[in-house]
């Protein structure tokens, strides 16, 4: 009987913590199997520290519910490359060896693109030493870019709360006779899935997404403003979303070719973005003469649980469970993830996929969903996104605060 | 057996269409005294250009309770800033002409601070020539200034989207280990009743709401340095709302001095802000050497209704419908507000404000309600805006988006 150990890591999103009350919970249903629910604090340099902490508090009432609308990493985060296990063994022999004090025969680590990477390390050093310990993956990220998956947890909240918001920005913007431009700026390096599922704000009685700008096309500023001055003249306001990442067709970043915003990269070295919208803003306004404004939604859109997709709450609480299932039958090195079944009415099952195939891959938006001039999606983008963003999770509040969990350490 | 017309003014809110939904409801009710109900699209503007139009299909059901979830002005806006009856008698005369064409003898606009001036300035125009036409205000504005009336509709709302933004990103921050600071802007240009509402966030388990700055108080750079810096030291991460009107002791905006924006002021006068929480986040990071990261929650703020406060929505639909009562009992040139009984439990009744005494006065914060500090609220304040930020309304969604009322015209 081996305790169970789960970390979180990367960048926050609004479900992460279901997928955590997933694996909880998956623990406490197995306890034919596992032992101890123990959680390591800010990833895995938490375990380093051993800053591990007993979660079987959650066994009470009504807490796995609270930790489910709770956003961002209930466990704290961290964003550490781990080092090669050929080249560095004392630091995974020191993380083995706390696994071992705690006797951790289950590791669990909730997390995005650089998590994989630290699943996939984690459990090629087990296998290489012959530990018992399997070490299992659960997706997250609000980028939607982890191959395989039909899809990710954290995904279909962040899409929703930037759908409702061009929803309601559209209504704000056409309260006045004076035609203007509204530019949302959504995050994604480089893959628009975020930035496409503005598109998911239109229906039959309102455009709420006139334009969308992909990190997949190469931004060019004339079909840019033609565009934007086409839809001006048709309809008046125009509704724009920008991805943080689009570049020119030489792979340069916009904001570089503006000279607005030069950042350091952080330690994965991805560009530290932000301030396109801008940009574009000023694009707009010079270029075309038209009043705009540009919103950046910044870290609101990864953490905005008061408006999560029910959808995605249940399907990260299932691969949480799942998980748990996979390590209970010895699948290590795996990841939970979606196979779509039917778009209508939506159908999926969660499917192990093989850590080495997910980490450190990027999955963009593919050309067929992609519309012809580049600034809008396809019908099959629409298909594919719409049912991640439904529905509406029952919420907990008090005195119109969001509740969240309390500390159990 | 008169028509009634009701324009919508000024800024948009979460709530503005429930007071019209008030109005129209009201109108319905009292068809002893009242013909069909008419709207003004775009405020005055839509009168004097005669874009009138029918909102009787809202006795179609179920529409007034979309209507009620559709933020910002459903009937347009506009920002018109009306002449002096005596000194422009012609643009009186055109309008009151065309409320004739209609039949109107009742006239409602819903609005903020600037509307009240142009319900004041139709009432006083009404009385001089002698007309049967009764003019009404209904309140409204985020900013909550309104003299007279205890709070405003409109303001409840977007208070809770900034306590609730508050919660969320403090969950956010607080995921890495590394200390860091997040400053949200927002509305607010003289009174800093918004900003202030993100001390609301506050609850026995978590400080969401660490620093308030508002423009009640002169901005000191030392003193709000040094109260983040002590922050800082004392738990890590550093919550800070501020206002986008807070000035230096010499009246000066903050952003003025460091010479980041200028841009125009608009028709009444106000200068056009915006940027202030970019300037304190540049502060913080080149002082105190924090990572440091600056919200503008810009628009969203005051088009949020799919997080509106019950209370808000409730009390917006009761002074519309109050409106209605006000007019058929002839009492012209008077607001619905709101007069508190009791805070716990919150009990409040509508009652009528003499608009001379509303329109064109700006209520800030009483010092009482300031911490002795000034980056903080009292227990008075708690007290006053909990209950204005209350209950949940239960929303209609659609494929995850929210539901807004058709246009019927």
């Amino acid at each position: 009987m081996k305790n169970l150990l789960v970390i979180q890591s990367g960048g926050p999103t609004a479900v992460i913590n279901s997928s955590l009350a997933g694996v909880i919970k998956g623990g406490f249903e197995r306890s034919d199997k596992t032992g101890k629910v123990f959680g390591g604090l800010f990833g895995i340099e938490g375990v380093e520290q051993e800053k591990i902490v007993s979660l079987e508090k959650f066994k009470e009432d009504g807490l796995l519910d609270l930790l489910k609308q709770t956003p961002s990493s209930y466990l704290g985060s961290c964003r550490k490359k781990l080092p090669d296990p050929q080249e560095d063994k004392a630091f995974f022999e020191n993380i083995f060896g706390i696994l071992k004090k705690y006797d951790i025969g289950y590791f669990f680590c909730i997390g995005g693109n650089d998590s994989m990477d630290t699943v996939n390390k984690m459990s090629r050093y087990a296998k290489e030493v012959g530990s018992d310990v399997v070490v299992v993956g659960v997706p997250k990220t609000i980028d939607n870019d982890l191959n395989l998956t039909d899809h990710t947890p954290g995904f279909g909240s962040a899409a929703k709360f930037i759908l409702n918001s061009m929803r309601q920005l559209k209504k704000d913007t056409e309260v006045y006779q004076v035609p203007s431009v509204v530019i949302l700026e959504a995050m994604g390096r480089n893959a628009g899935w975020l930035a496409a599922s503005a598109a998911l704000a239109n229906d039959s009685t309102m455009n709420a997404c006139d334009v969308v700008c992909l990190p997949e096309v190469a931004f060019d500023v004339d079909a840019f403003l033609g565009k934007v001055d086409n839809v001006a003249k048709k309809q008046g306001s125009v509704m724009v979303c920008v991805s943080e990442g689009i570049r020119d067709k030489d792979g340069k970043y916009i904001m570089e070719n503006e000279g607005i915003l030069k950042r350091k990269n952080d330690k994965f070295g991805h560009a530290a973005l932000g301030g396109v919208g801008q940009t574009l803003r000023d694009m707009v306004a010079r270029n075309l003469g038209l009043k705009a404004r540009s919103i950046e939604l910044s870290t609101l859109q990864r953490c905005w649980s008061s408006g999560a997709s029910l959808c995605d709450v249940t399907e990260a609480y299932g691969a949480g469970r799942m998980a748990v299932e996979y390590a209970c039958q010895g699948l290590g090195g795996v990841v939970p993830g979606f196979k779509r079944l039917s778009d209508e009415p939506y159908k999926m099952e969660i499917v192990p996929y093989d850590v080495t195939e997910i980490a450190n891959v990027e999955k963009k938006i593919p050309s067929s969903m992609i519309s012809s001039d580049g600034f809008g999606v396809t019908e099959e983008f629409i298909k594919y996104a719409k049912p991640l963003a439904c529905g509406e999770p029952e919420l907990k509040y008090r005195d119109g605060q969001i509740q969240f969990a309390p500390k159990v350490w």
